[in-house]
């Protein structure tokens, strides 16, 4: 990795993305996810890089809605694995989700990679494709028969919109972390996350940790995830807007 | 290349992807300009995949610009040449502009590769660093004593906001081809063209063309890079404000 000052306007933004170059050159990430990471950035950057009350709002009930799953799971691939492995582990200690592998651009090499990293964090990984998701054309309908297939909740950060869509046509409650409110995974999700990852796992892990103390707080929680799809393009505007040239 | 039907919503984009992504195995892209080209697609996204008036107007005035100028050069670097190897070549003909090789994640082998390809398409190219920009760090302080050395207007398409601000130091004007109209370089060139590179350079192509064969209409062109970025921005909001969910 280069040196960045800290002192960097967007220090945070240039460490992410070194994390995820190091995550390619270890076999992690796939050329394409170094352009979706790409896509993201420009998303996070007119979102002026920071978690808003819409997406500290939707990452609570994100947490609620899985710890209150029979069965929940959180599904990973090479991005989201480079760029936050220990907090997946953590979170998914916590709200005991397991962490199961799906890729899109899949090999069995990277598959063992990316789980072999997580298991060294102390996490239950669910590498194994044994089970098939009906109605699926990629990879990605290759799940897990202890995961994916027969949960009730599915967190799928960083998701494509195909996957999104039939993981609801099998009755399943889709939770993403999408920067982009338009896209049609966060349209069709029922909680969409338009935060950075690096931000929004840990602001989710925090929430766990509260519940786990007291869960008052959330017991009449109220979330609409158009609003929250709303909130986020206004919000995208007012910052362009204040961007303007005079 | 992985076969896309012509009929998919996206095509455009998804062709342009998959160049980019044989451009990298080429060893003609860096790692680096698989996620620059993620944050472009990102920003044509949200400006709705199209050449907008304010777009076409800022090609017109770069070709015209150029045209006049005494000196002008085309600074290509791996993502240019990956995805208009030959339109860069026509457009330096119709221009007496030669292209320039210059990189910021620089390698001699990459070099080598982008001017071997842009040669075989017939371009005069200055591929030797043989002299030095003053007041830059990076690689790309080194320039051709032919090319930018000399320019009066340099055209740089996806270039990096330090690399903008030196140019315009050493009193040359600037054009750029930038989709986010916030970045520096937008904000500091000239002429910020805020449009898809892979439209953008037929569409001055087809300019340069028409100013060979009569260039009245040209005579008396008016542009104003504020409000050209202003445009642009009003646009996003537009469009990202016409696609919020009922």
């Amino acid at each position: 990795m280069h040196t960045i000052p800290e002192s960097h306007p967007r220090y945070r933004s240039l460490i992410t993305r070194e994390k995820l170059v190091k995550g390619f050159k270890d076999g992690i990430v796939a050329p394409q996810g170094l352009i979706a990471h790409g896509r993201g950035e420009a998303f996070d950057y007119i979102l002026g890089e920071k978690t808003h009350d819409f997406a500290l709002k939707s990452e609570k009930a994100a947490v609620l809605l899985l710890s209150r799953a029979k069965n929940p799971v959180i599904s990973v691939n090479g991005n989201t694995t480079a760029l936050v492995p220990g907090e997946l582990v953590k979170l998914s200690k916590l709200l005991n989700a397991p962490l199961e592998v799906n890729l899109f651009h899949w090999s069995r090499e990277r598959v063992e990679k990316i789980a072999s990293l997580l298991r060294s964090f102390g996490a239950e990984v669910l590498a194994e494709g044994d089970a098939v998701l009906e109605g699926l054309e990629s990879a990605r309908r290759i799940v897990n028969k202890r995961g994916t297939y027969i949960a009730d909740v599915v967190l799928v950060p960083l998701e494509d919109g195909d996957r999104c869509e039939i993981l609801k046509k099998h009755g399943k409650k889709v939770i993403t972390i999408d920067l982009n409110p338009l896209s049609r995974t966060s349209q069709m999700a029922d909680i969409t996350i338009v935060d950075n990852i690096t931000r929004a796992i840990p602001n989710m892990i925090k929430t766990a940790e509260e519940l786990k103390n007291g869960p008052n707080e959330y017991k009449e929680f109220e979330f609409d995830n158009n609003q929250n799809l709303r909130s986020a393009i206004q919000l995208i505007c007012e910052y362009l807007t204040s961007k303007v040239l005079d």
